[in-house]
């Protein structure tokens, strides 16, 4: 079974919009074992989305197709499909009467623009949005699947979930089983680990891919097999042999955040955390806090951005601040431990830095950022000159913390990555 | 002059990937009146690539083509293209010469994987990357140009600025002249605004286009004209009328963000900002310090999470927790002034709520919110139900934050949007 995904909107190829549809699309089709072969995205154009709409039913059985089925002027899918391949439009009551509900819902009338989302291709079947609007629709046409979904991401998914993968799975023949992982780690660059791993997954039964998501490296380990078991078996060898090789550089697997699994090892241990944020301004304690179930052990944090609420909120001696600056070791220290005693955590991580893109001098250059973790009895501290951009010194700086943290709990604690590593 | 941008790689294929690199080619084609007309994805993949490059040189006029030029085993892109075309691949020595240069800046050795970037299509310009390993390289087959990139987002950003754009400019005809802008709105619903402005841009001369970027709506009115001086009057007439339509609820315009608005009327009023975050938990201050300069008006704030943290860190009663509980109106308007209070700040926010997905009861469910601001000698609290999921709880409720700071420092204060609102 060929794929194909198929995102209509000006605005596309206008670039004002990061299409995640298509991820989410190919990403589940792959868990029915279909694999995606194309990614295609057209305009708002009748011509263009023609021209699409037949190549891909020329070279594709099945075509998930996302966006046009807003109620604005805009949206021209459905009519453009029945275009394509000489079908009427046809009124579908059943769906214009959905959509009255809808509104009524809400306590709000249906706009009149929102009744032409209630036309359809004659011979399409309705799919019903439960969460929006607009409705969705199968139609089979020389021998392809059109699934026409909204570009709304979670009406998308919603439909997705409960429309077109069910009947998808119905339809897959029998064949090669697909199977993949992702592997996340965090402190070693690309072609290291590639050079590291160069006799892993070199046989041809798995293929190994490699991906940046800054400040991570993620490896993809694909297998193929004649039956699920035998797909599964080749990737359960390869990423044992991945993880022997690797040790705790690999953090997690999936879709497990870095935030995810400290918090998992403070559940486990009954440890809480708490955060004093300098240069980072928020980020760990927003991606801590992003984790459901935070509450259980994460407690707070300061946002210590004034030298003043340094000393006031966390308890960092004016004169520490006066001899060494906010951006210093022993700042970063004092911050750590002011967090832990504040909050009455087990666990203290400061953050203290100059992100950039203004604040350097040639003593103390942008980049320049100290961490330091207090636990009961010891606060250490590491000095990185990182030489990245004001958003992605936060981003690395509040990855290290939380590899730190997870380091500690593991009783694996080592030296931070290598990037500009000033300090041991 | 027909654009495309194609994008090779196996994790684009099964969405491991949210593929920005369209987006961004595709933004600055149109800075030089380029338009876009196809996004295509493929697999590493030689037949699907072959299939990709030959159906470009027959469509586009110009072809950005990124990824595959890695170290890695799975980056064929070089490759494919020269057997596409016919060419051979032929070692270009002063490329070599950098990549070895680049390891040696960072006191490194060469992977030996990383000889292969050194090798290109016979007739290929080749375009240095000063940031990277991977040199890029600009093809000229069958009148159709391709140029070849990086799939590392900053590294094709760069390439493209310096070695791509100057050459299309260099080439680009006459002809029509397309200008657009995007204005960002928060608080009425897409389908509301296209009824609202149904009378705006419906001449043809410019097209309104409509997104969601949650929990924003923007608008994206594209003018056309003989020359940038007609497109750039009409662009500003529809632009204009828009404005005159919406009044405050369009917050800004282009890549402007809600805190940088913030910030620049906190900057120019000379006033400061705290924060004190329980159901947003960081989001608020990681967004406002996120804008450069941060420092001059944002004094920091306070997460929250634990009740503790809220008397200790903020000074809430704790008989006011007990009697009201942490999700209350009490609390939002005590958190807020507490944070003005602590960080001696003009203005203090806050915020309290049940993001989810566990948490709630009949009485307080699962996105139930509490926002309070405090000035000197007034506090104001506004409670919502909001009907979404945590992530978005948590993104509502900022933008809500911030878009109030910014109504009370504009003086047109007014009730925030109406999802769910429960008071008034």
């Amino acid at each position: 079974m060929k794929a194909e995904i198929l995102t209509v909107g000006d605005e596309l190829l206008r670039g004002e919009i990061l299409d995640s549809n298509k991820s989410l699309l190919s990403e589940k089709l792959l868990s029915l074992d279909i694999e995606t072969r194309w990614h295609v995205s057209v305009g708002d154009d009748p011509a263009d989305m023609t021209d699409a709409f037949r190549r891909a039913a020329g070279r594709s059985d099945v075509v998930l197709v996302s966006g046009g089925l807003g109620p604005t002027r805009d949206d021209l899918t459905m009519k453009v499909l029945a275009d394509s391949f000489g079908l009427e439009l046809v009124l579908h009551e059943p769906s214009l009467a959905a959509i009255r509900e809808f509104f009524a819902r809400f306590g709000r009338e249906m706009a009149p623009n929102n009744e032409k989302q209630a036309w359809f291709p004659a011979g399409a079947e309705v799919l019903p949005n439960p969460i929006g609007t607009a409705p969705g629709a199968l139609l089979e046409v020389e021998d392809t699947l059109f699934f026409c979904m909204p570009g709304v991401p979670r009406e998308l998914e919603r439909m997705l979930d409960e429309q077109v993968l069910p009947r998808l799975a119905a339809r897959r023949p029998g064949g090669a089983v697909v199977r993949a992982r992702l592997l996340r780690t965090f402190g070693m660059g690309e072609s290291n680990l590639d050079d590291l791993l160069s006799d892993v997954a070199a046989d041809g039964d798995v293929v190994l891919g490699f991906r940046t998501s800054f400040p991570d490296n993620y490896l993809r380990p694909v297998a193929r097999g004649a039956s699920a078991e035998e797909a599964e078996r080749k990737l359960a060898r390869t990423c044992d042999a991945i993880r022997d090789r690797l040790g705790p550089l690999v953090y997690a697997e999936g879709e497990t955040t870095l935030e995810a699994v400290v918090g998992d090892l403070l559940q486990r241990a009954g440890k809480t955390l708490a955060v004093a944020e300098s240069c980072t301004g928020g980020l760990l304690a927003e991606r801590i806090s992003a984790v459901p179930g935070a509450s259980e052990w994460f407690r707070g944090g300061v946002v210590a951005y004034a030298n003043a609420a340094k000393s006031a909120l966390l308890g960092v001696p004016e004169a520490m601040l006066r001899e060494h600056g906010a951006v210093s070791q022993p700042v970063a220290c004092a911050m750590a431990e002011g967090a832990r005693e504040r909050f009455g955590a087990d666990l203290g991580v400061a953050t203290t830095g100059i992100a950039g893109p203004t604040g350097g001098s040639a003593e103390k250059p942008v980049g320049l950022v100290f961490v330091a973790l207090a636990r009961a009895g010891v606060t250490k501290a590491q000095e990185f000159l990182f030489p990245f951009d004001r958003a992605r010194h936060r981003m690395v700086t509040a990855q290290a913390c939380l590899d730190w943290v997870r380091r500690t709990l593991l009783g694996v604690e080592r030296a931070l990555p290598r990037w500009g590593r000033r300090s041991p």
